[in-house]
């Protein structure tokens, strides 16, 4: 059976096993309904169309649902390349592992070694000098550690894959690092920094509806990622017992941690409630803006030819970008 | 002695007793310092001025220090009374005392009988029927009674006296409550409004660094007020033990209060994180704002004469008004 | 026969009467056109849908024409019914009426006992003490009497049914009165405010094409119902012999009461040609803005499950609503 | 006697009869009030400072009063010339006239032969075809023809000089017409431009207090001129009785020519209500604003020096202008 | 054969050879791909659609490749004619040749004499007294002549026509010269203003693939033609020698004039890196911009009938114009 | 003598030799000029204020000349010292250099070793692959490189040192090689990326009017360093004969090249004609960004006391930054 990196308009017709992500019916001009259907395995993702849609279809093609055909066919739309979905069959876990498949096998995966490079963070966070930051981040890292180091960072916007979201904070991490010794001479705390950096994202734990990343939760929606990582972060300190110094005022390394992660989007107009105060929040807020467009703008290109042009990116104002390099 | 509100130009010198407030030093155009003091009594507040500065003034007058002057001077610029400061003393608490003033002779008070609306708030949350609204709601204005009914609602844009912050957020329940009876048509639930409406600016007693308000908290600056509420009212679903519904997932009458709050300033560049994505927080946000520009617009009002304008009011973008029209 | 809202999926083809609100002929990518057609009766809207256009149907089918279906198959569309219309006829008036049908059986009416609010309204113009505001306001009720109180507000924003123009202004003026008792401490002008509220929208009775509001008039599009409202409310103080004062100068009256409709959108980017500069003026504009945005959102909160999101709302900045209560 | 293009910092102390244009009274830093005070005569403008500033000096010192120095000091302020006032006199009408001075003699006019250009006005508005147009036009101009001819079209942005107004007004007729020929492909309606162009700005009449502008008038600042304007044109076709055509609908070309003001300001930001919606009116909008951008920067090159820039200017968004060359 | 001018919907089919301008491929919401096709001869252009799409017609129909259809029908969509293509031939030049067509016959053409216009402007050239500037423009000119004369002004934007770039760039300079009699008072350069006026566009010859503007060249799209513009007039004046003056500082009318071309957008959000800081950048960004929307504006206008509304025009922020007038 | 950083508000006066950077005369508002000056020297920067001017003065202090003070009073002003200058002497080169100074003893440098430095970055720029890049890279350099090395960054926005220029560009092209293991999985052109990075601000030599920056010139006013660069780059290819390919179509990377400059400030309205729309230019422009506001935000951080707040900081939207850390 073929892998969805494998396929190309140039096969007439192919095998298939896929995982459906998402699922949108549309009404199309001719007063029938279409179906979008996003399909994922390990090695990447297709859109496939049923240009027919019965009832029967809408209750069996669903997220995270597994989709077989015997027969599918490639096709192109604006150079880019689609499906047409004829018959299927739905299999359910049983079925797919008895096939020779596991779970894994319909998830796209960061392209790093999360284990060696989470072993990595553990070593750098133990060297953390301030001991407020040092246990409130080991600690939040630790009280959700399985989500950290599994979920993706967005539906769509970027870094969504499985492991994504620890992909994207710790290379953040390390992109701040990476830079410190160019800024020798700013006052720059890099303890807080490395803090803020890791965490700056926690809340989008909460903000998914699950690692799958199918939906949004209410929270999510409601609430959105930054203001659930503060309350966790506040929570946190609270469950540590540092929440307030000893005279009874709030700790303010813990006021200055909760200020990264609200300052993470670096203007009010992109969801931040507070603009960056403090030089720390000025560059964890431009990597972070840096990390996910590299990434978005990078899997706009990958899908073109080069010498061409991508579609228009939303998360970028809608401009496009042209591939003139290839690695 | 004079109350602040007796004075006027038309005395050419008062003898005044009145609490700092503000105290702010200024450079002439000339290479000399001045001070501009915000003084208050119960009856109002009054700019002076100091022309000379010496070291000794600038640690004698400070916020909430007690100021009296044996002679003062009447002015007037733009209109507007101001006055200049000779010599001066710096009374003691003890001394106020003794002269038989008392605390709460040098703050200006909220005009309603904060007790009785009180008790008739209580009342009306008593009457709640969402039992997740009611207990936190009860729950977080009980654990901070004390401020709650005490504090002002800000240092300057709005409200800012004391029991500003009752008095606002009251007048807000009262509003909705007022014009229930107009939207009996609409599915909005005035449970979650009432709730919302009450609770929406209880982040500002953290915000501000105390009840005297004479300067924000390092909380209120690197955080605000929206994400601290927010995060005080997770906390106490945490200690109600009603964060989670039994199936373990959030409850979500907690994230729907949590959103009122987030959402109170109704738009991401006026410091809100997420914009009303609920009837009720549409209007609570409608309210919030109205109530403030009132007070704040009919505060200016008064220091000038009918048929004049006001200065430039900065949270008005910089318009003026006129004052068309006496009470 | 059956009556819009009593339509569902449920049922697989329908009798139906009802008249046609608007028309849009679109051309699929199919290069067939097709005609999205607007129905209405007086217990609600429903859009339907002619997948195939013939010159005749283009001639037929137009705004306030009957049209009568033996059969017609219900359909849904993200959620939201729609109707595929196949063989139709249209009746004329005397058809309709021979069938036991009258003009008021076709059009959605405001939920409010107009007769006795307008009663009411009078009763409270009649105590306006300030004599300009008085008799400019019932001058030009009563002026336009039949058609303050049959227009809608607008063809689709907001109060777009029989009687939605006074429905709305009217509700302005009751949200006005009952939230006085909050801010009896500023020197608001209440004559003024209420006058303001019921005059602000008069311009709309010439901004739509007729009562139907199939279409915007000329004037409308050209010049707005603020501008509108502003030159027949001028034209009413010379009618009224109240234009300018015995000095020959401008009835300052006048000018503040032109003032409230011209500030009525709150800001220039909303098309008030001057931003308020009186009290009265921000609490009308506030009011406004929130009758009309509750209008909206409850509108379309109106056509979806609970638990769910309505589809996005131009007016709300695309913005989508979660329902989450139920009346 | 000099006159005011005659003072330089060269001079020492000179001798000088002026008007006074406008008085702003400031309190300097040290606490003491200062008087700006802005002179004009048929010559010029200069701006002068009284230092010390008594309760006489308020009184004598108003918007056109004649102050007669004996002797005044001419200073400099970043290169612009600046008068110090010491004694001073305060002369009546009559005084001034006794010494041979007249009303004009204070007054800076506009660089045009108002007479003579009025006349060709008047012979181009006798050619116009359309009726509608033509009345309009014309029975608003005979109507107000004495201020029209004499007020300024501004207190200070642009035009600000005695005749400002028909100078603006008729230079945009003139650039309508200048430019006609190169747009002779388009479908443009001349005669709406012409009528339009002269019309666009004649609510100023009532936005300014008097013809020498010393303020603006509450109706200007409630209303502003554009909405002014709009009322009178409706006005004038009542009067005229050509608001309606026989079968009882707005006369089209009222609208039209009533858009031309409304959309004269281009932009709702910039204070018009409606933007353009034909080609007539984005012609206009283009024109006022090229001719009121001509006006004013030239008149801040004139204050410097070549090669030199100007100030800051605020009607250019702050932006300053370098004097690169000299008539 | 027809002339696309003369085809309407009342005929039922016509024989018809055209030149492709531009081809899009779009999928329809069957699932199968159509082709929007934009067709041009000497007198229009119009859109044809073909609903069944062929590798053969992907390869075969192509932008500049010459269109035969025996057969085609004319259609309508929301009121603008629109082909519907079944079998068709490609021709070849040789073909075109043959049947007594040449190159000229399908594109369309300035409105203007643009041999004699070029001399006229040529003539106006030589009389430029600034030596810098005339030797500049002359020379950019010269060196560009025959592009300068051919090419359109735009893809699609404004005076996207044989000849358009000379026709816009020449009208500006027209208009100037028109406008001058009204602004002898103003400190204005006009051969500064003249020379700016017909460079500003030059890049234009880069910016845009070839003369028949079929796409934008990968300069246009990286550089644009104002950075291309700039550096090409910087070329020029090191060419000419005259980059630098006899002291070795750079020569400050050429900064002037490249000055010019950078602000000739008028504002950065539009694409001028610097804003006028000169007056006659003024006078030239706001000409281009005024020649440009009546070029747009007239054209959406000719396209519909009298008192009827355009489609909404991008280049306008979306709005529609009435066409109220008939040429 | 003292240096500059060893000045303090506790020494009563001081003896200091400095050279003046800029100078501001303002007049106070009791109508008499003073003079703002700010001294430097190689230890750093201190704004003095002299309250009487004469015309002396104005002729002796003038940037860029060595000003003596036997005896200067140090001051503070909003907790920033400040020096009140009285009697001072004006020393010519030779004067100073009698004394035992030289030239470099009254610059700030840059806090790098230059030298080495730029041997490392010309070692890199061996090692790229890309021979236009190259080329051009190392031909633009080479051809300014006393300058590139000498010139500071800016006036007073950031790296307003010696060397400066070369500071801010290399810590770019380190920046960029930092992360370059983080994005290894992309399809950056790194050659690209360190080409553009050392190039970006090349215009900024004739931006400045010298390398003391005391003004910039008048091509930096009318066209920028942006389009200065992007200039200097196409004419370096023209010497270099590699503007155009074989074919004669333009060297696509230079425009790429070109293109780095031109969106190095990544949004039109920071002044970039053409945004990125390649990855490399988005890395650059974020980069630059950081980099600066780094600078700026850390050199008011350093003026302040930790624990408090800088003043509003205008490249920051007149934000204030927390000193919270000190190295």
């Amino acid at each position: 059976m073929l892998k969805l990196k494998d396929i190309s308009t140039e096969l007439n017709s192919v095998e298939l096993l896929a995982r459906v992500e998402r699922v949108i019916v549309s009404t199309g001009s001719n007063g029938s309904n279409y179906m979008i259907v996003h399909l994922a395995d390990a090695t990447g993702r297709v859109e496939a169309r049923k240009w027919v849609v019965t009832d029967q279809d809408r209750e069996l093609i669903k997220p995270n649902s597994y989709i077989y055909f015997k027969e599918i066919i490639p096709n192109e739309f604006r150079g880019i390349l689609q499906l047409k979905i004829g018959d299927y069959e739905i299999w359910d876990e049983e079925k797919v592992a008895q096939k020779g498949f596991q779970n894994s096998d319909f998830f796209v995966v960061a392209p790093v070694n999360i284990e060696k490079q989470y072993a990595n963070l553990m070593e750098l966070l133990e060297k953390v000098s301030n001991p407020t930051f040092k246990a409130l981040t080991i600690g939040l890292i630790k009280k959700y550690e399985k989500e950290f180091l599994i979920y993706p960072a967005a539906m769509t916007i970027h870094h969504n894959v499985t492991g994504g979201l620890f992909w994207h904070s710790y290379t953040l991490v390390k992109n701040c690092l990476a830079i410190r010794e160019n800024y020798l001479y700013a006052a720059i705390d890099w303890d807080l920094l490395i803090c803020g950096a890791i965490l700056h994202d926690i809340g989008k734990i909460f903000e998914l509806v699950d690692q799958t990343a199918t939906d949004y939760s209410l929270e999510g929606k409601l609430l959105g990622h930054i203001s659930i990582g503060n309350a966790e972060l506040y929570k946190m300190a609270e469950e540590l017992n540092i929440a307030k110094d000893e005279s009874g005022k709030i700790n303010s390394d813990l006021t200055l941690l909760q200020h990264m992660i609200l300052a993470s989007h670096g203007k009010k107009e992109y969801g931040s409630p507070t603009e960056p105060n403090i030089i720390e929040a000025v560059i964890l807020s431009t990597f972070d803006n840096l990390d996910a467009r590299i990434f978005k703008i990078n899997d706009e290109l990958t899908k073109v030819e080069q010498g061409s042009w991508t579609g228009r990116i939303l998360s970028e104002d809608g401009k496009m970008y042209l591939k003139h390099y290839k690695k």
